[in-house]
């Protein structure tokens, strides 16, 4: 950790200052230049926060040198995770393809388009039980019979289910029927649900809500893992900005970030971040090119009566063309 | 609600979607232009969703006439809502000050601290005792003994309690011991507990989300008012933008669209929107001239040695100026 | 365009309204709904301001239907435009490929990197000699003896050339010595440059602005284009957003969407808007698979004496690699 | 500055990297921490770009200790600046009110606005004549004309005016007319004009960029008072966000950050910010509560026939009204 001093900070406020510091251990090098001091921390500053050193009066700015989290570090952890998954694994050098309808509605539904993704090559199912909505006059899902129809069409399949888990009520049903529990990103920040999560002894798939930094999608991470929980996969799914003609800004350079500071394996859902089935095919092709370990996909078999999201889903049809131009990138 | 249809769109296209449209009782007025048609759908479309609508080829874009809240809408609700709590009301006339520290440490700062605002003119007495962290390394709070310090620092001042719950398994312990449950910005979404917050039959204090739009934001207010409870009081706290500078863009222009489209009360909490104690007081002047109808502040007897978010605190000495100052303008 | 009549307006001021419209020219058809009226207009609305109409104390909304570009619209303009520039083709089937130095800044380094690119197989050359810099205290640039240089590099090697202007007083020497004259993100709103980049007979490469939406970015192409060039050349750089892991957030979603909407080719950026030559390698394999018509990429012969924006270039042999990479994909 | 080195960077290298330090004429400290070594450079390193040290791929992150403008910070000039324009002062204890209309319309139009706004308590009269439009077929400004308009309109009323200038072939005829040159959001980065804007000796009111950092801000006030102009007036116009129910964000957070690293004054346009007239009230009043020196504020005495812009503008009976109500804050 840095700490650069105001301009003008007396002497002994300083001295003062670094002595506080070394008593919590610190080691202080000092370093006096025209207008600032600058204090350089040296030991183990992770349990130490910004914000107490920042109080100080005389203290201009506090910068971290080392990413606040560990244990989802490459620096810890030079290896990338490969994560198993029923019978396939996640990260390395595999290319993950999770693709379903967005809510799970009715058996027909599900095992129809199980079946068709998985012919076309997906490796896992996903599909929706429990749906965070912006409007409580939504549909919510349909709970744990959702659950149960996905397993049937994943035990027609042989396809392992990644589905969301939205609260801790429900977490554990959901822990019970799925291979993977989803975490969304309205819930990235949601520590008891991620803690929870870590507890359960399965992978989680962890979105990154649409405001969150990669440093704070990684200290999610963070919480599930220091939890005993190291299976985690990130999926980047948009973020919010300005531009309107999309629903969210996929942020593909998140993914040559990611790699570079984590172990943890990472795929994209081109479906939620852009909100429209035309722009899946590209994005998900570019997301592969710019190094995902894997893509999640919508698919609906009819997604003009889809109770959500139907106008980011593809058909079946349209589905299978993509995972055969994917073979070829 | 209205569809532009695409141009070029057949004539037959357009037919069938005006069938399905009627189907679902709704009426259809269309308006022919020079390159695209317009249908204006007549009747209650509070249940449709866009998407649904996007998810046809020939649909260029769709677009929403009428608010998607109802309950927090000013249109059904032309008064203000006035929100007793213990013995102080907000909204209306009233100008509610809510202040204390970030976290609950000991009983002597609570106590300290909850006599020095409430001689300085605050109302509401704030204190975190399960403390939403970035890390799962940072002081989560003190949890239930917290909430017990918290009681003694009211009944020893009779100032009311504003408290933060962050899951569902402690929201019921936290209903137990204060006046108002808070819903922190990262929990905006967190319908589970929404919901929950709306049946617990006391009033909800229910900060914007980060990034979340004001549409947002009031359908969150409408999640836990559709549950029946109708009083809950806003808070603008920041959103995230690409300043750097203050920790967040604090969103003052927020508080006259909120007064022009909805009834509910609005205040301010000008200590997290900047993270820097030293703009607290004029945000907190510029929040109140604007029109909110009350500031969160964070106070702190010792900053330097707070937990957690010192660097945003007053001293006491502090607060009391800032009261003095807030009674002239 | 669509008119939404706040609830309650009286009958008598709507019908004003509507009076005051067809004495426009317009037709107007109202579609009275529950809580709201609203308007759908005939005719030709381009010259009419959304904002003429939003005065009225009685409109709630006004939404544009059409986009508000002409000539940069696929609507009037069905097939891809392909630009020729000297010996090659921009757009269509061609995948352009703009190499070369931040700054113009020695005879040698110029001859040097523009050979390397062109061997590696660049079809353009680009190299700054006028730049626009946030510190007046930073390089500017080398003028017109930096566009000779440029000029001696591009006869070198038959690749012609792209360099950006900067000002209008400026601008015609740029035009004198270059093949496309580049106008920067900083200026993409400077309406009078792009009005005389639009007079002086030269394929123009447009880039996006660090906060324009797609529309305004298409508005600004159409500045261009409505002084008779209809040669322009988008190219995407980044937004700026919430994230600063990367310097800018690179929108690869926009790539399809100009595609859909408009005839133009657009290219893409990745050294500015990452602003890390590591992430410049994975960017550029992305932006070809979501179907970028071509790349501008920074190459410096050492990087670590560059004038600016050394970071972000690449060596000769990385930028070789990536060629031969992007010829797989 | 501080450089941090990657972890596990060979001692070579930095050693290196610090003889090429000290090469250029700094001194060099360096901290050695657990995983990480730190550089304190100690000199002037306001010619040193982040970049060219960034560049070394041992260089895990470079920070800036100082702000990187000399001539607008309060570091070297303590006290605030108070600008003289005509027989009126920018800064200090006034505060500064300029109203007008968005566009010089007519002559009838002018006087009629500029009489009514000195009358209410006006102390610069505003109007635009080039005006800098998104769409190249709206209104573009009367041009000299309507500059000749307003200073028939300042003859009138003794008020001083304020207008913009658009570019560098239409500035000096600007400069000849008005008393203060507007620099528009879209021009904050067009560096030529703002050193144009810098040698012709009158006062520059710098509008904020749509998504300029504060410290962008202050580097473009740099750009003109390197140029010898000091008399730099700051206007904060809004950012642009994700919110779309305002035109933009206004920051009014900005202005007690620019009054503590800036000497400079700085005034705020609810007008352009909220792009609502309802919205310029309360925000006016909150402008002037957080500390702002002044308002600027579209009146038009027919905003419905306004040319551009009317939705945002007040009535002057509505302005007379706010002008009251300012006194009492």
């Amino acid at each position: 950790m840095v700490i650069v001093m105001k301009a003008k900070t007396p002497r002994a406020n300083i001295d003062k200052l670094i002595k506080k510091l070394e008593d919590m251990g610190l080691g202080v090098h000092e370093t006096i230049g025209q207008n600032y001091s600058i204090l350089g921390l040296i030991g183990d500053t992770s349990k130490l926060n910004k914000e107490q050193i920042e109080v100080y009066d005389d203290v201009e700015k506090v910068m971290r040198v080392q990413h606040p989290f560990k244990l989802a570090s490459r620096l810890f952890h030079p290896e990338d995770s490969v994560i198993t998954v029923g019978n396939t694994k996640v990260g390395g050098d595999n290319l993950t393809i999770i693709a379903g309808p967005c809510s799970v509605e009715t058996e027909e539904q599900m095992i129809e388009v199980a079946r068709d993704v998985k012919r076309a090559g997906a490796t896992l199912l996903r599909g929706g039980a429990y749906k965070p909505r912006s409007s409580p006059y939504s549909f919510q899902g349909l709970g744990e019979d959702g659950l149960k129809l996905l397993k049937k069409a994943s035990e027609e399949t042989g396809l392992p289910i990644v589905t969301e888990a939205i609260c801790l009520d429900t977490i554990d049903v959901v822990a019970k029927y799925s291979d993977v529990i989803q975490i969304g990103a309205r819930n990235m920040q949601n520590f008891a649900l991620l803690k929870k999560a870590g507890k359960l002894g399965k992978p989680v798939l962890l979105k990154r809500g649409l405001s969150a930094t990669i440093e704070e999608w990684l200290m999610a991470a963070e919480y599930i893992m220091s939890e005993g929980n190291e299976d985690v996969i990130l999926c980047e799914r948009g973020i919010r900005t300005f531009e309107t003609y999309t629903r969210n800004t996929l942020d593909l350079s998140a993914i040559p970030v990611i790699k570079e500071i984590s172990h943890l394996p990472i795929i994209v859902d081109p479906s939620h971040a852009t909100g429209k089935w035309k722009m899946v095919r590209p994005l998900s092709k570019g997301a592969v090119a710019v190094g995902a370990d894997g893509l999640m996909i919508e698919v609906h078999n009819n997604p003009e009566c889809a109770l959500c999201d139907g106008a980011q889903s593809l058909k079946p049809s349209k589905f299978k063309e993509l995972m055969d131009e994917l073979k070829i990138v």
